[in-house]
Order: C-alpha cells, then structure tokens, then sequence
C-alpha cells in the first residue's frame, strides 16, 4: 500500500543522517548482531548503569493496555525491577472510550499516564524484535503521542510500514508479553485511509470531530439537502458490544443535544450498523440480544445483518462525504458522513514476526525451536500458568507432526510470559477481551510476587458481560443473572469505575457524567 | 512562503471541480461582480429562505472572541436577528490559557462554544471580503476545527495563503467588525515554522504535547546529557503578561509535578525569557515588575532583557532540538526544546484588505471612500460611539490633507462598527486587551438594544492588570489599588470566572483546579 511507503519516505527525511543510516540498516526483520553492534557502545552504557547495582530481578513488559498496565500496577516493586515499553504513554480504559467520542466524557478522564505507576523505567517505543537467547528487546522508540502516530498505530503499523525511530536495546530477566492486537480490515478498499476505528483515545477524538464538523458542513448555506443526507448518514460497521455501544451513545448525543443546535437537520440523520452476520451481540442470548434490536428499532437506528461492505471511497460530488459499497445493493452506494469501524482483531506484526523466526536456546540441546502459533487466531501459545510456548523448529513445519505431537514436544519458554489479546491459552477458548486480560494480569502478577508461577494455573471467573443501549439502559449477561432496562445501565455505569482507574479519574468520571446530565454533553469541537 | 503553496495545491487538489473552479476564479483579493455571479444562484436561494418573514434587523458580527463573543451574548435576540461568522466555532477564555497548556487546566474547560448562545445563524468560515455599499459579507466556508486549520491562523493566513473552501455571501443590516489580531512575527526567520503560539487552544495543546515529548525523548537511554540540556531549555519570547505567566505556569509544572515523575532530569531543566525591551512587564509599575523579576530570579527562571532572537531553526544533530540566534551572542546559537513566541500583535488580513480598498456608498455623493486606518496601529478607526470611519480617498492620498484635514472630513459608515484589538478609537489610546474589547462588546450591545448607539460615547473603565507568577501568587494594579503576593493571586484565580463563562465551566475551573491541587496536574499525553 502506497501511504505507509510515502510516510515512511517523509520520517526518514526528516531523520538526521545517522539515524537514517542506522534505520535503514536496522529495516530488516530479522535480528543481525553486526547491526546490533551499531549502536552497541551507546546501548551498552546506559543499560549497564541502568543495572548498576541492582539486586532486584528485572521484569520487562511490553504493553500498556488491560494487560500489560495491569500487571505492572499489580507487580511488587519491592520484589522486581520494573521496566514498561509501549508505544503509547498510557493506559486507555476502553468501556468508556464510545462515551469520549460523542463528548459525554472528558478524552483525559479514561487514560491513566503509565509515567503514574512510578515504575522503575518506562520506555516509549514499540518493541521491534526479541532475542529469546540473549533475553534482549530491540525498540524503536516513538516520542510522538501526536494523532499521526496513534492513526498509524490503528492502522495495522507493519514492520515494513513507516520508517523507523532511533533504535535501543534493553535486556530482561523476565518478559511479559502483552502487545495485544490490531484492528481486522479483512483487506477491504478504502477502510484503512477513509474509515475510523474506535480503539484508542486518538480515534475517539478523530470520531468526534468528525461527527460534529458533519453538522457544521451540513449547516452552511451552500450545503444541499442531497448533501445534508449523505453527511449525516452514520454508518457502523460491525455488531459487536463496540459497534452497539457507539451506535447508542451516538444516537444519545443527537436526540439530547445537537437537536437543541441544529433543530433543522434532525430530520437528515439516520444511524445504521452493517454486520455480515445473521444476528448482531453474538456473545448474547437470543432474548438480550432481541431486546437490543427492539430499542434500537424503537429509537430509529438500523441494524442491517447479513450486509457485506465491499469498498469505501470519498464522494467527488459531495465534500467530506464517503461512498460505500455494499455487496447485497449491487453498483449503487450508500452515502455516509463517516464510517467507524469496528469488526474482528489481527495480530500485532510483532507477533507475527516472533512466530516466525527460529531461535536456540542455550539450555535445550541445540535444536532449533519456534514460537507455538495458534492456529485459529495466529496468536501465541501460552500453558494454564502463562507461561509462552515453544515448540522444536520440525514440528511445526507442516504434515511432520500431528496435533498430539507438537502439543507433546511443546515446552515453556523460560522466563517469557504472555497475556491478553495477543495470547492464547492451550486448549481453552477464551475470548480477546479486557475481561480476560485484566484477570490474567492480576493472576501472573500475584504469582509472580508470590513466587508460585509454575505452581498456580490461571482460572476464569466470568463476570458477565454488559452493554450499553443508549438513554440509560443496558443489557448484562452472566452464568449467574441476566438483567436489562434501568439496573443494568446502573451496574455498567458503577461497575468499571471500580477497577483500574486512579483516584483521580473515579471522581473526574462521575463529575462530567453529572455535568453532562445536566447541562448536556461537551459540543465544543475541540 | 512555499508552505502555503504546498498547502494550497493540495486542498484544491482535494476540492470538486466546481469550487476548484471557483476557487481559482475568487483567488485575487478584489471583490468582482462577474465572479460574485458564480455562486449568485445558490446563495440567493439560501440568503433569501434565511430573510423570509424576518421582522427584525439582521446584526452579523465577525469574530467569535473577547470582543465578538461577548457582543454576540448580550445582543437582544428578540430585537435583532443575530448572525456570527467566524472559523472558530468557540470562544477561548483566553486568561485560563497558559494554565490548559501545563494542564493544570483542562482544553475544554475554557473553551464556549458559540452555538450555545442559540444563535439565529451561526457560520464557520472567514469573512473574506465586504462590500459596504452592497451590506453584503463574503465568507470562506471552515468545516475544519483541527490542529491545522488553527495553526494557519495563528500564522497570519494571508488572503493569497492556503488555498480557499467554497464561498457564499451573507447580507446584513448592521455589520460589527470583531476580527482581532495576529501574532506579530517581524518577518524573522523560523518563527512561523518553529516557534509556538499561544493565543488559541490549539496552541496551548501542541505546547504542552511538546514540553512533555522534550521529556520523554530526554528520558530515552540513547539520549545523551547534552541533548537533554537542549531538550529541557525552554525559552519564552515575550515578556508581556502571556509569556510570564506561561514561563510560571511552566515551572510549576515541572517543580511540582515532573520532578515526581522523572526526578533525574532536574538538572538539565531551564527556562529564558528573552525581551528586546530593558524592561519586562512594561504595563506594571517598576515596583511590581522588580517584585516579579526577584520571585522569578528565586525560582531560577532567567530573564534576558535587551535580547534580540534574529533566527530559529531545527538542530540537526539533535531530533526535536532547536538553534536559536541571538544577535548579543554572536555566531553561537543557544539550544532549546521549545520556543513560545508572545511578543507583538499584527492586523488580521481582511483588515488590510478592507483598508486597501475604495468603495462608493449609495447615499453620500458618488464621492470615493476609504476606511479611516490609524497611522500607528493599522487598525480601523471609529469615533467614540464605535461606529466605523471613513474618510474621502482624496482625503488619504500622502500631503493631500493635512491631519486636522483628515478628521475634519471623518464620517461614520452607515451601520458598520468595530470592536476590539482590530480597531482604534480615535483619539484614546487604548491597548489591545481583552478587558477593553469586552468593555466595547457590552457597551454596544447594550447601546443598539436601547437605540441610543449616537448618543452614548464609550468609556473605558480601567479594571486593573494581574499576571499569575506562579507558586500561587500575582501582581495585580489598577488606578485604585496595588497587590501582591497571595492575596493577588486569590483575586487573580477568581476575578476572571464571573465572567463570561457558562455555569458548566464556572463549574468545572473550580474542580480542575482543586483535582490539580490535590493529585498534581495531568500529565497524560493528550
């Protein structure tokens, strides 16, 4: 794909010449120690001096989302050196990022600065690859927070995609790897350049903006009402608690409070989420899943299943508009304002980049091994203790083995970790969510400060699941109970507060949803 | 400039073929009736549907700041019909701005938007050019809110710059000329590019994401000592209230907050103003200026008086650094991470346009005219009642008249007025605060809502002048009374909130600062 490329041209021109020769060097995947030794001397000191002295084990994480922030705030800092790598400063707490996209919620009041957690060191950078062998992480570091660099981040950054940073290296006694995933395009035309995904705090803000400069253009003089329409047709692509979640507090903030502004465009908007499959909320119950469809269709927001998008492309006669194509419509397109996006999950490249490099260890004879790959989902194999698999080079290249003998010649990679959405239990099938990820943290970081990591298997206690449908109701589905209506939104409103946040997003959180009650949500398109 | 070029090739590139069109057509900056012709269609349409059944005279006002907002807000809507055009969709509550960009403050808490004031119409656009004769606006449609569309303002967008959006025309009865100023560049070289704003929320924004990047890149391993003390130097052009308060908002910053958070890059932090004036604080008694200056020498902040910045430009050897010139330094450039620009005002374009031009008003004579342009400032001249001047062009042309001549033949142009830092009252001197023109926006907002505009002159009443200087304190001075220390500062932090706020944020400026009192100020990167 042609952006990547040209953005990566730009960041290398602007790159001073060193740094330019060390990144071209350095563009490789693979993991050459001539190269390594470029910025060897450098790299040498400042880690040495960042080991002087220290008696403490050192735990390195990369990632700073449900699992990796929530490891390292549950790991003992007395017991271990803790040291975070992620592209990104923060930790973004997800359940309420639809409520930042259409203003109920202050953008700062669902990120926690990872710089809070007063870790040991906190390095800002994507890792590039791992020597399993001489347990070192090469990073690129990305001192940019800019949209830029978190647009780049949703959108699928590949190893080859956009230039490098400058590169360092840190080693580690022990890794976690919590990288977790990308958003899944399925390779569809035009969704990686003209659609918004909903995952990070930068796309939410993006959303906003764009949503509320629809109206501002659908409000001038010189708009048409054919112009109005297609701005003002919302479209979700995706069913999942995400894709309902936003839909909901979309249609919220217009009938509450663009209604007060634009009285006159009301009748111009419409809201319809597309899923290719026959229901919506798979993880639902038929009956919550129906009582979803039912408020939705009372409140006048489509949901068309069984609907294939096939391309998004801008509309040439309408500015600021985006033609989709949808397979059951034939050549005609439907008009939209914006296209958020928000369907399955991929691997992180460098996930794919570990699966697949071989590597030997010291310990085990000299046989080459590999990463275990899940063969479902790609994701990396982990046993019930976390721990990360690895299997002998033969008995992953195909028809050698059968399934018995690879699970039988798999063995834990000593030392390496993983958890959350990049991850995959051996033999359960638990789903990619915060859910899972969250506990798995706790349950590693508890292990690990009690020592008895190889002793304890995870376990998953189900705490249900829960989403909301707009003007103040939910649906919450557990083994234990099933509520809808009122008390559910009551339960998913306090819920989440209570896990994960700093003190000072549990007062900020409320006070703006009071604030929003009363005086309307933020329009303020900033 | 090539940027503006590059800028503009690249959004008509992105515009249909009629507004390319147009846009090409509408590029010079005189205002001709064949091209006027080319959108006549659509807009008549559009204004006429506006004008239907309209009992009530149409009041446009240009600007949405201190001087346009606040017209806007006290303006009787059951005696006018209120029409504000602007590219900003909000009101910055420009005292509170220094304090968003250290994040003691959130963005939005001082921002209004203009479309809470429930106007009749409210246009996101550039008043591009007016035709007196005619009542007629045209405007420059701004769908855009983002980082760059407010980076163009901030740097002068001149009439021929970034390339133009589609253009419509608005009538009106009465027209109030409210566009404010510019930052002041004195064409020296890297300022546009390199130096950082602070007049409008999107500059407060990019300023506090760069000082933190300056610590997060100077925290990387492969930093070396000498980049952090570039990286970490922040130097303030200005030494006007805005940039004292911004390099005491600063230090607060960074001693009470990022100490905590990276404790060993103390040592390599330093802040310079640097002002071509003997003396900072020009406004303030030298009582209070030397009070200002010994609380700043305390807190290790340097102030270089007599210093003449004569080029910025990027440091190659060191990403994210600048070289700055300094004329008493000779050939050695100093190093510095950030370079916050607040020094001089300057004419926004339209003013210049306006002033350009020769126009022939119906009524008197068919005499030419030309508005009255005041020789020091270059701002638009109105009599004490804030009705625009205009003045005979022969009346302009050098040694045709003298002074007295000039004033003599001074006369008000029918239904135009003019408020804030755009325009000079003839005849006092008043500087161009934000407590004069909402002085003025009041003033005559209430003079049109009683009819009596002709015969209630302005007058100025001096609230005093207050400059936070961190660490809790302010000067403050007014004919009446001088104060320093904590009292001042108590004054400082509340004087400002009881006006022009809504209730939302007299709310939450409140909250945000007790939060920030309390937690310490925000450090996420958003």
């Amino acid at each position: 794909m042609a952006t990547p490329q040209i953005r990566s041209a730009v960041r290398v021109a602007n790159r001073l010449p060193t740094e330019r020769l060390a990144g071209a060097l350095l563009n490789s995947p693979s993991f050459d120690h001539e190269r390594h030794a470029l910025r060897g001397l450098r790299r040498a000191s400042t880690i040495s001096e960042n080991k002087n002295g220290r008696k403490k084990e050192r735990v390195v994480i990369l990632g700073s989302g449900w699992a990796g922030y929530g490891f390292a705030r549950s790991l003992d800092p007395n017991k271990f050196e803790r040291i975070l790598i992620s592209p990104r400063s923060y930790f973004v707490f997800t359940p309420l990022l639809a409520g930042t996209a259409v203003g109920t919620l202050e953008f700062r009041a669902v990120l926690e600065p990872v710089r809070r957690l007063g870790l040991d060191y906190f390095y800002q950078g994507w890792a590039d690859d791992i020597d399993f062998a001489r347990k070192t992480i090469r990073v690129e570091a990305n001192i940019s927070d800019d949209l830029a660099s978190r647009t780049r981040l949703a959108m699928n950054r590949h190893p080859d995609g956009a230039g490098k940073g400058s590169m360092f290296d840190v080693e580690y006694d022990k890794l976690v790897i919590a990288v977790g995933s990308y958003s899944q395009t399925f390779g569809i035309e035009g969704v990686r350049e003209h659609a918004n995904f909903l995952r990070d705090i930068g796309d939410a803000r993006k959303i906003r903006m764009k949503v509320l400069q629809s109206f501002e253009k659908a409000s001038l003089p010189i708009t048409t009402d054919e112009e109005r329409k297609k701005l003002l047709h919302f479209a979700i692509v995706g069913g999942g608690p995400t894709g309902i979640e936003y839909a909901a507090e979309l249609h919220d903030l217009v009938r509450d409070d663009l209604k007060k502004t634009y009285p006159s465009l009301m009748k111009f908007v419409s809201i319809t989420v597309y899923d290719v499959a026959p229901k919506v909320l798979p993880m639902f119950d038929k009956k919550l899943a129906d009582y979803a469809m039912d408020r939705f269709k009372r409140e006048g927001i489509e949901v068309k299943t069984e609907h294939h998008l096939t391309r998004i492309r801008p509309d040439e006669d309408c500015e600021g508009c985006l033609k989709l194509k949808i397979k059951e419509y034939g050549d005609e397109e439907v008009g939209a304002g914006i296209v958020v996006w928000s369907t399955g999950l991929m691997q992180n490249p460098l996930v794919q980049k570990l699966e697949d490099k071989t590597f030997q260890m010291p310990s085990s004879s000299n046989s080459e091994m590999r990463l275990q790959r899940d063969a479902k989902t790609g994701g990396i194999v982990t046993d019930a203790n976390l721990r990360v698999h690895m299997v002998p080079r033969a008995a992953t290249t195909p028809g050698s083995l059968p399934d018995q003998g690879i699970k039988a010649a798999a063995a834990p990679l000593p030392d390496v970790y993983g958890i959350g959405d990049c991850t995959v239990i051996s033999g359960l099938g638990l789903p990619a969510t915060a859910q899972v990820a969250s506990q798995q943290a706790t349950h590693l970081a508890k292990r690990l400060n009690g020592g008895d990591v190889d002793a304890k298997p995870f376990r998953f206690r189900n705490w249900g699941t829960m989403t909301y449908l707009g003007s103040w109701t939910a649906i919450h589905q557990s083994s234990a109970d099933e509520l809808t209506g009122w008390m559910a939104w009551v339960l998913w409103r306090t819920a989440y507060l209570t896990r994960s946040m700093s003190i000072r997003n549990k007062l900020t959180v409320p006070y703006y949803w009071a604030i929003s009650w009363i005086f309307g949500r933020d329009i303020s398109r900033f």
